[in-house]
Formats: structure tokens, C-alpha cells, sequence
């Protein structure tokens, strides 16, 4: 299939060149063109304006946030104005949801379609092809991208019609893991103080009931209070917390754990914070608990 | 070896005939006599009283809270008043970190032993040998036990030679496990209110990053909303959250996490949850999103 | 003074009649004309645009949130394309932080100043001349219009050369207010439960230590559960609450007493309490302690 | 009246002396004996153990805590002990529910009786006749008491045939003020922050809706970080927040506002604020903002 692909970042370089490796026509685009080369080495088509990849079947975005993603889809040179009729945007960023039902309503209006497809795993995963990708969108959309989605991940779930449903997934499944970072840093504060070893502590639990990857890598951080190079950066954290408030918001729907999150998250960056990991709000119960700062 | 064995709980009958099938001389004691008798016909002796089941080299308790095992404990009839000087009481019950202490130090003073053997596990994790445990006691007690420990679980883990650090490893393992009822029970509320299928929502959390059996059970406890028969019962729940938030102030160590869970717990009881399983308090996120009651 | 005053609600009636009153020359503005006959029976002129009243040397604006000022304030009959160039707009209405300073920056482009100078008072503080003025902006500005804020209130303060930090007092203020409920909710409710009269109670907590009406007047509405009709709704709280949320991350200052409140009006309008005094948050802490709903 | 008085702190040195002025025969006894001089140069009787407190028709104790009341009411040398049948035991000091009503019962044991009479104030209070009285207990021993009461404060309210019904009232009541500080702390942290003067800041609120000196004294603490010497220092108030939440416990009464204040004073305490006054939990969101520490 004839497919453009915005956004190269270390997610989206590995989600491009997996497109590429199953056989498809992909167009690259990247607002600092440098990080084509290799997906052009790889066989792409480098794109120089935003409008040149939109001239597939389909089109994915892959972008840090909102602002970047309205950018390139809104306005002049925007997908919006260049996709063709019947073409499908399928973004992949963790966009707010509010943010996809205003595409979803954007691209209708504009005789377009807009699936929703975000992921969850990390660099290795999407350059491993070992994404788990949540997409909603029209059914008849959603058909027409699943060899794509199947291109970039290990699995596909469709859970919804409206393309912001897959958004509302994505973002809790960011929560749930924020939680279990609170939840680790609270209790290993506890028994640090209490004077047990914080890594045979995370031994015995991700041995027995938690003895699962999540638990491992970010217990070990905590553990080892090693939060620097961030994998996934504080502010990103923080954003993704303000993004599924803002989504319970809309829905009603109290969440004093993320209201909790938010206010480590701030904590954290207040303090400087801003280039950690986000599983640097693992430490702030130590901290609180008397532990030294930082 | 012979030892004694007080407390035919579900977990305890379980851990009892292990002991048995590990060939030692095991005499049991219960306050109901009537379920001792399904250990006598697997060969254990019957107690009539506390004292007859202090006779040996050690003695398990497995009793339901602080108080029973303060009962069984002191007092005229008590263990530390009849177990023979150098035996050895492993306390396997869910216990304050206070009483752990002060029962070390009565042991100490009787020129006894104290090991605190809290376990992980359900009842089929006992009766199959299955249990974790985790001890801590001063290392000869240890050693002397493991032989037993080795009998009931399938591995031990030695955290400590200070008795009650075995127990801040098991409530702040029962903090954890809260805290994911928590987490998920917010999750949902938000995804099921947004439309999203629960049952399905929780089919691609655990078949990706939640991939684990404490996320599978809890998550299908809550998407059912079925919670009776109790497996764990709320009020238990609400008291190892009492003794977490206990040992935290003793240490202080301030846990957000765990305060809400206190309120959380609370709110449960106070609507009449009484006979409810633990997890039912990831249901109250649901209620507060407008969902119906109970 | 030649001044226009756009927004004829309960609050901005009665300061319009007021600047009248102190012998200014006033031609007010509503979205739905009748409510300004009784202006001008007391002799102010009626614009049937909002450029009508930008023809003096300010325009106050008294309005219900962000929406409706952005809406008389940008576009192409807004203030900004009308107000003659030095002349002051000055903002009462309770906005974010955000929009303040997007307004200053308009105004300041356009050749016009800017004052926010939100009030602190009811209906009937605002008829009867008795409003708290906070007011900031650049200082000839608020000098400029000191005459005004001294006909609509009691007293004025000045706090700041940059317009947005009255509207962060101002919302802190609420926040202050929400708080007062929120302790007063929790305080009731154990204290109730544990069987003393609730009015006896507040008669204790007001003629002791809370001498002071708003302790007074939310604990009644509290006592006696009267929340309607609204003084001040429950979205209207609500919308506060976030909008001091929304200021606090910008600034990166975690409020865990804001969160919780973010909370109680989620769970309040998930309960169906848009009719609702806002007050009406201070009833949860009843209900979650069993009692009956609504 | 021929009365006992145990506990010469502070507020007990104040107490006694007014009962004293009121013409009471009055015996007093403290731990330490010089404490007992500046009274004995007043009239009273110095008593060299708690019995000899104990021969008139009602004594009086006003103690830290919950411990130190158990050491002088039970045990041998105690009041139970010694204390004429039909006396009455008035007990002032802020100590749990469960003590009071285990007091209760014990004294209606022993054929005597027993009042709470917890206070509202500061030592000046209670040096000037001026503290507010909260008694529960038997109509017939409040009655009895009632001119004692009336001696030691300028108001007596009656709330309850129950005893512990007194001391609820009080603990609800200093409940509400660290409410109040953690508000305080919240607002001026943000105000603080956005670049505004704290003390204007304060001046306005406190010149406007929070009119009453408990705002103005715990806001100039705040915004002067004036936490040193401790008026009521940080681990009574504490204290007094964990007996606050072990009768809403019992009670079953969720109170997520008394659970945030729990986690501010054993961050103080863990960071080494025992010597500071409790108002210094106002200082915590500043410092979580990014403020310096301490």
C-alpha cells in the first residue's frame, strides 16, 4: 500500500522502516530532515513538505504531543487539506482525546477518515515490530489500515467505532503504570526505612506476585535511584497524567490516584526534574519519608 | 521434627498437612476442636489446650489477627508461658510490626525464639505447597525452622534478623496488591463510562503490559462486579491497611498511596460491605462516576 | 468618567447601577437586551452591540467564563477592534489566569490597557457597594480607574503590575472558600455520626474559633442540607477549582487540597448536582460515611 | 467546692488558679513539684501523690496525652483508686475517644463519675478565664461541675450524656484547624510563586472573607516561616490528627482531608520538625513547590 509517514522520531523510525520491511510504499516526513537518511537507505521516499506524504492511501503521524499534531494537521500545508478523498490518517501519537474527536470531526467533514492507533511499548518494541496497538475508527477504516497496524506490532485490538475511545485506552494504560510506580516508591520508602535491602525487597516481589516485566524495570529503578537517562521523560509523564484528567473531566469520572500522580508529577519537575525519567516520582516517598533530595 | 501447630484456619489447615506429608510429628490446636480432625486423620496428635501444643522444638501460629495471637500468645496458658526454653515460635499470621516486636522481645526474655513467617498466597496456595514466605528472625532460629518453612512453601525468602521486618514485607505486599484494585478500579470507571467494553478493556491490559494473575483476577473481580463469596474479606483488607499506615507512622514514612486506601476501605465498610471480597473497593470509583450503588 | 459595562448578570447589574450612582456616564450591554431596562430607567444608555460600549475612556467587563469573555473580546465586534486606543478594559469577571494575560498581551498590541479586577462578594454585596476589589495592571491603568473600582466596592486592593495575579488571588480565594467546605463536610460528618446535633456543633465551631460568616453560612447550608437553590452553582465551583489547578501547573505548584476538591465536585456532578449550590461538596463526606444519598 | 487538680503545664497552671480565684479549695499535684509552688503561693494545697488530689468532691486532670492520663487514672496510686464514691473526675486534657469512654466505664464501675471537659485556647486563654469549655458526661455530674467549669473559661458547651462526645467535639475542632493551615499553606504557595507578596496577600484575605484571628495567626506563621518557639508543637498536632482518624475509624467515617494532614505531619517529622510549631505543615507546599527546605 502507498503510505506517508510524519514523524521519525525513536518510535516512529523503527514503526516507518517495519512499514517498509513489510513491503509497503512508504513517504517519510520529518520537520528536521536529517532523520530520513535512514529510512531513505531503507528504500523510502523522503518527503519535503508535510503535504508530499499525504498523497497515499493512508497516512500515519507519529508526534510528541497535541501542539505538534494540530500543527501538522490543521492549517495550510496541513494533512487536512492534502489528503485525498477517502484516505485514512491514522495517528499513532498519545494524543488527548479531545484532540482525536476534533480530527475524527475535521477529517469527516473534509470526506476523509480517522483512525485513532496508538501504542504501547517502547523503542526497542517498535523497532522489534513487538507494539500492542489499540486503534479505533469507522470499521471500514480500521479494515483498510489493519495490514499496516499488523505491520508495526504484535497485536491489534479495535475497541471502538469513535477513534477517541483508543486514546482513552492508551492514556489509562499510562496511568496504570504511573500507578505502579507510586505504588512501589511508597512501599519501598517503607521498608528502606524499616532497614530491609531494596533490591532483595523488589526480588521478592517480582519474584512471587508481580512477576511481571513492568514491576522489574521500574522497581529496579526506584531501587537504584537511576533515573537519568530518562526512557520515557518526566514532562511526557506529566503530560500524559494532564491528559487523562482532562479526559475524566469531561466524562465525570473522579480519579483520586492520577489527582495523586499529578501532584508527584509536579513535584518533580518543580524540583528541577525535568530531564529524569518519569519513574522519578518513585523516589519522592523516600524524600518525603526524610531520605536526601534529588 | 516436633512441632506444634495452632490456628486451622483455611491457611492453616493447608500448611499443617504439609507439614505432616514433610514427615514431622505435628500436634495441632484450634479453638473450634471440630477442625482438627481431618489433620488427626492424616496422623497429627490433637491439643486440648495451647499449652500441649508448645511440647516441641517449634510452634506455628496461624491465627486471623493481632488480637487472637495476643490471646494465644501471653496469659496464663499461653505459648511463651509452656514452650520449652531454646524452642522456637514461627508466627505465620498477618500481624502488627509492634506485636511482632514485643513478641520477640517476651521470647528473648523467656529464652525463647521468635520467627516471623508471614506468607503470600491464597488457600489453594497452602494446601498445594505453594505459599511464599518470607521470614526474618535471629539466623540460627532461622536455620533451625527452614527445614519447615521449606514444607509449606515453595520458596522462603530471609529478609532480616529483626523479626518484624518479615511483616513489613507482608503488609506492604498487601498495600500493593490494594493499590492495583485501586488503579484498575479507576481505569475502568473511566474507560467503562467512556464506552469502552470493561471485559475487553481488560483483556488487552493483560495481555500486554498487565500480563500477570493478581491483574487478571482483581481486573475480572471488578469488571464482573462480583464480590461474594469474599475470597479476602473487605474488613481484612481494611486492617492491613491500618497496620501499613501504623508501621509508615512509627517509621514516618508519609504513603498517600496507602491513605487513600484507607478512605477507600472505609467507605466500603460504611456502606454495609462488611461481607464483601477486598476488591469491591475497585468498585467505588464506578460509584462515584455515577454508576449505581453496591 | 465615560465608561461602557458589558454583562448585566445578578453581580454586574448591581455594579453598573452603582457606577451610575457615583455620576458616571454608563452605557451597559447584555447578550439578551431586557435585562437592561432597569439600567436605563436609572439612566444608563443601552448599546445594542458591544462596540456601543467601547466609545468611552473604559469598558468593564462582568461575565460568566473564559468562553463568554474571549467571545465579547476578540473577533471582529469585539472590544479589542473598538476601544479607542488608551482606553481600558477592565475584566471582573472570574477567568484564568491564562486568558488575563492573553487579554493583556491584546490589549497591549492594540494600544490599550488592560485591568483584571474580579470582586469578592454575592449578589447583594454587589448591589449594596460592599464588593472587595482585587485589581492589577499596569499602574496609570489602574490609577486611571481607581474612581470606578472605588463605586463598585468597599475597598480596592492593588496587587500586582501584571493583570493575571489578581485572578490568581482571586482564585485562590475560591479555592480558600471550597476548602472551608470541604473541612467543614469531613467535620460534620464524624461528628454527626458519632450522634452530636450538627447544629450544635456549628454553633460551637462559630461562636468560638470560626466566628466568621462564611464559617456561619456554608456550615448551615452544610447542617442543614439546604443546597438549593444555588447561590453559587456546583459548575460554577467546579470550573474554579480547575481553572486554580490549571494556573497551579503552570507554575508548578502541587495542591493536594485542590485535587481532592477537583474530586468532590467530579463526584457531586456525576451524582447529577448541576442545580446545586456548591456547597453541596461539603455533603459527600456524609454520604461516603453511609449515609443516604443526594 | 473542694477540688482536686493534676497537671500544672501551661494551660493546667491557668486552670487551677482560676479555680483558685473563684474561691475553690484546691489541691494540685504535679509530676514535677516546683510547678506546684506558684499555686501553693496562691492558696492551694500541694499534694505529693495523686491520691491526696483525690479526697474532694471532684478533681480535675489536664495532661499531654492519652498515656499520660492511663499512668494517673488506672494502677495503683491512681484516681480510680482513690477517689470518694460519688466524685467526679473532670478530664481536660485533648486525649482519643476510646480512652475517654474506657474512663467512663471504669468510673461508672467504681461507683464515681466522669466528665469531659476538653478546652478551646492557648495558654493566655486559659491564664485569662478566657477558654471555651466542651463537657459531656451524666446531666447530673455535668450540673455538679458546671461552676468549676464556669470558673476556668468564658463559655461551657454541653454536648452530650456521653463523655468521649466532648473529646470528639475537640479533636473535630483542632481537625479544623490544621485544615485551615494546610489551606493557608496551599494558597500562599501559589500566590507566593505567581510573584505575589505573601503578607499582602494574606492582608487581603484576612481584611475581606477570613476575618478572624485564627487565619491572621496561622497565615503570619506561614508567611513569616516563623515555626520557632513551637506554640503547639508539630508531633502533638499529629497527635491529635491520629486520634482524629482512629475515631473516624471506629466510627467508619472516611475523611480524606484528615488523611492528607496525617501525610503532611510525618513529612515534617521525618524531615526533623519536631521542635517545630505545627503550623509549619503550612510550609510543605512551598517547599514541594521547589522552595528551599526547612
Amino acid at each position: 500500500m502507498k503510505v506517508g509517514f510524519i514523524g521519525l522520531g525513536q518510535m516512529g523510525s523503527g514503526m516507518a522502516l517495519n512499514l517498509l520491511g513489510a513491503g509497503h510504499e512508504v513517504t517519510v516526513y520529518n520537520r528536521s530532515a536529517e532523520k530520513c537518511e535512514a529510512l531513505r537507505e531503507k528504500g523510502a521516499r523522503v518527503a519535503a513538505r508535510v503535504a508530499e506524504a499525504c498523497g497515499g492511501a493512508a497516512v500515519f503521524t507519529m508526534l510528541a504531543d497535541d501542539a505538534a499534531l494540530e500543527g501538522v494537521a490543521f492549517g495550510e500545508g496541513g494533512i487536512l487539506r492534502h489528503l485525498a478523498a477517502g484516505a485514512i490518517h491514522v495517528a499513532s501519537s498519545t494524543i488527548s482525546v479531545d484532540l482525536s474527536r476534533r480530527l475524527a470531526e475535521a477529517h469527516a467533514k473534509a470526506g476523509q477518515a480517522f483512525v485513532a492507533a496508538p501504542v504501547f511499548g517502547r523503542p526497542e518494541a517498535a523497532a522489534g515490530r513487538k507494539l500492542f496497538v489499540v486503534a479505533a475508527g469507522a470499521e471500514k477504516a480500521v479494515a483498510a489500515v489493519t495490514p499496516l497496524l499488523e505491520a508495526i506490532g504484535q497485536r491489534t485490538f479495535v475497541v471502538s467505532d469513535q477513534p477517541e475511545m483508543a486514546n482513552l485506552v492508551k492514556l489509562s494504560g499510562n496511568f496504570l503504570i504511573a500507578s505502579v510506580i507510586e505504588a512501589l516508591g511508597e512501599a519501598m520508602a517503607l521498608a528502606g526505612k524499616g532497614g530491609i535491602d531494596r533490591h532483595q525487597y523488589l526480588e521478592i516481589l517480582t519474584s512471587t506476585l508481580f512477576n511481571v516485566p513492568l514491576y522489574k524495570t521500574y522497581g529496579g529503578l526506584i531501587a537504584d535511584r537511576k533515573f537519568e537517562p530518562a526512557g520515557f521523560a518526566a514532562p511526557l509523564g506529566q503530560k500524559d497524567v494532564r491528559l487523562v484528567l482532562a479526559a475524566a473531566e469531561t466524562l465525570r469520572v473522579p480519579m483520586p490516584l492520577a489527582s495523586l500522580l499529578r501532584d508527584r508529577f509536579l513535584t518533580l519537575l518543580a524540583r528541577g526534574g525535568d530531564k529524569l525519567d518519569w519513574s522519578a516520582i518513585g523516589d519522592l516517598p523516600r524524600q518525603d519519608a526524610g531520605g536526601n533530595l534529588g
